[in-house]
């Protein structure tokens, strides 16, 4: 049997009955802030261009304003940047998730510790 | 576009690099509890029978103890039941679940209400 250490991991998502935002739209956005370019973040989340964009399509439909702003031109066929209305909610959405991430590694380490681990082994 | 609510769901796993427990272990564990029998938690899940055995396996494997237990025999080819480890193992499990659950809702409500939703689309 492997050693590793048991730890916890919490995943946030806005939705309503589709999905709004998650950790796939907000390493899109994450790398769009880096990049400025929806293709250059697609690339480095090995995703296709085609398949990123829509899922920022289908997050903008839900939220009900635009995620990215393009700007043409340039080497790459122009640049992109997240929109002021983006760059609050993927804030937000961290900030959320960081909290949340606290509050669980907190629990975890009740419910879960290594002394709690050897009684439920033995 | 549509015009359902938004709201968060949060998603809690226990892991090493494999994973150890979330919602998928919890529902054939809660399965088990309801029907006392892991061919009746997967059907209800719309699981193959082979499928959520491998999970539980898996399951097992990290946490270093049996998560059930068979009795032989009955029309179905026996019963199953959860060892006490699992029992306690899910109610944890449940419990950080509904604390994790809560505090989202809370920072939902204060990050993206109504009011705030409206700033962010106009």
């Amino acid at each position: 049997m492997e050693k590793e250490t048991l730890h916890c991991k919490v995943t946030v998502r806005i939705m309503t009955d589709r999905k709004a935002f998650g950790p796939g739209v907000a390493e899109i956005l994450t790398g769009i802030r880096k990049y400025h370019s929806l293709r250059g973040a697609a690339r480095q989340m090995g995703m296709s261009y085609t398949k990123a964009w829509t899922i920022i399509r289908e997050a903008e439909k839900i939220w009900g304003f635009s995620l990215t702003q393009r700007h043409a031109g340039g080497k790459e066929g122009g640049s992109s940047v997240l929109t002021e209305p983006a760059r609050i909610v993927l804030e937000r959405y961290e900030a959320m998730s960081r909290e949340l991430h606290e509050l669980a590694e907190q629990k975890f380490q009740q419910y879960f510790n290594e002394e709690e681990l050897r009684k439920l082994r033995k």
